[in-house]
């Protein structure tokens, strides 16, 4: 997959977190996921078609990160995952691929997107079923990690 | 959501596991979803996206109904959920969603799906998060429980 596809999720995430939650998250080294499995205890997932192509994105959350991020939107934190943590992590989840779909657009790239999933449990693992190459993009916060994942079905 | 829309899920459903692995599901009741949480141990999930609407659909099972499947199919039974056991979840998802992409489209209601995801955890819950109602079915198995969830965004 071409790094083109991959910047706008990750411009679009820090900016959806930074203007919501006023958290700051630290980019890692994008890389090809294969046998690496990474692990999250809530993700937001979401199915994107367009008329060339179609993929996923998720975007897993640590707890504490999840919890964190709550905290700041809501003034109050939960003491563990909830219907309101949920909620907001398919919102994340649909305002990052949003903001990609934008800026994808912009440079001829169009995809509509389904409606969003959310999955709790505690180290939950995620795999895309695609045959194209599958994105993982890492994550660092102050209260726990966070990491992307983004395929599409052909390697654009 | 009309039950026009539910049926296709569930005769799909009850065709792919009776004819790739000859597995017999018995359907329970469809019910709408509103806090009852559905857990499974390996979930398929799929983004659909119409020119009217737009949902998602999820399949889960339980540990032991998807290993005897695995085993029906490859004449083997692993010793747990590895990477074959969630690319035959993920095949499951495509082939359920493509069969009542089809019967729906016969009636008029067309979609195009994303790609499958396939969650794998202990006892993870999904949540859809759209403003349409979520159809969950329960489906009895000799070996282990299944159910699927379906929603659209909008009522139809």
């Amino acid at each position: 997959m071409n790094v083109e596809f991959v910047n706008p999720f990750l411009s679009s995430l820090l900016n959806v977190l930074s203007t919501m939650a006023m958290v700051e998250l630290k980019p890692g080294k994008p890389r090809v996921k294969k046998d690496e499995v990474a692990r999250g205890d809530v993700s937001g997932l979401i199915g994107m078609v367009g008329p060339q192509t179609k993929g996923s994105f998720s975007i897993s959350f640590d707890e504490g990160l999840a919890l964190d991020i709550m905290a700041r939107m809501l003034g109050e934190r939960p003491d563990s995952i909830n219907e309101e943590v949920t909620d907001m992590v398919g919102e994340i989840t649909n305002m990052v691929t949003g903001g990609a779909k934008k800026l994808l657009g912009e440079k001829g790239y169009e995809f509509d997107m389904a409606t969003p999933m959310v999955v709790s449990g505690k180290g939950h693992t995620i795999g895309h079923k695609t045959e194209g190459a599958i994105v993982l993009m890492p994550f660092e916060g102050e209260a726990g990690n966070a990491h992307i994942e983004i395929c599409f079905d052909k390697d654009a």
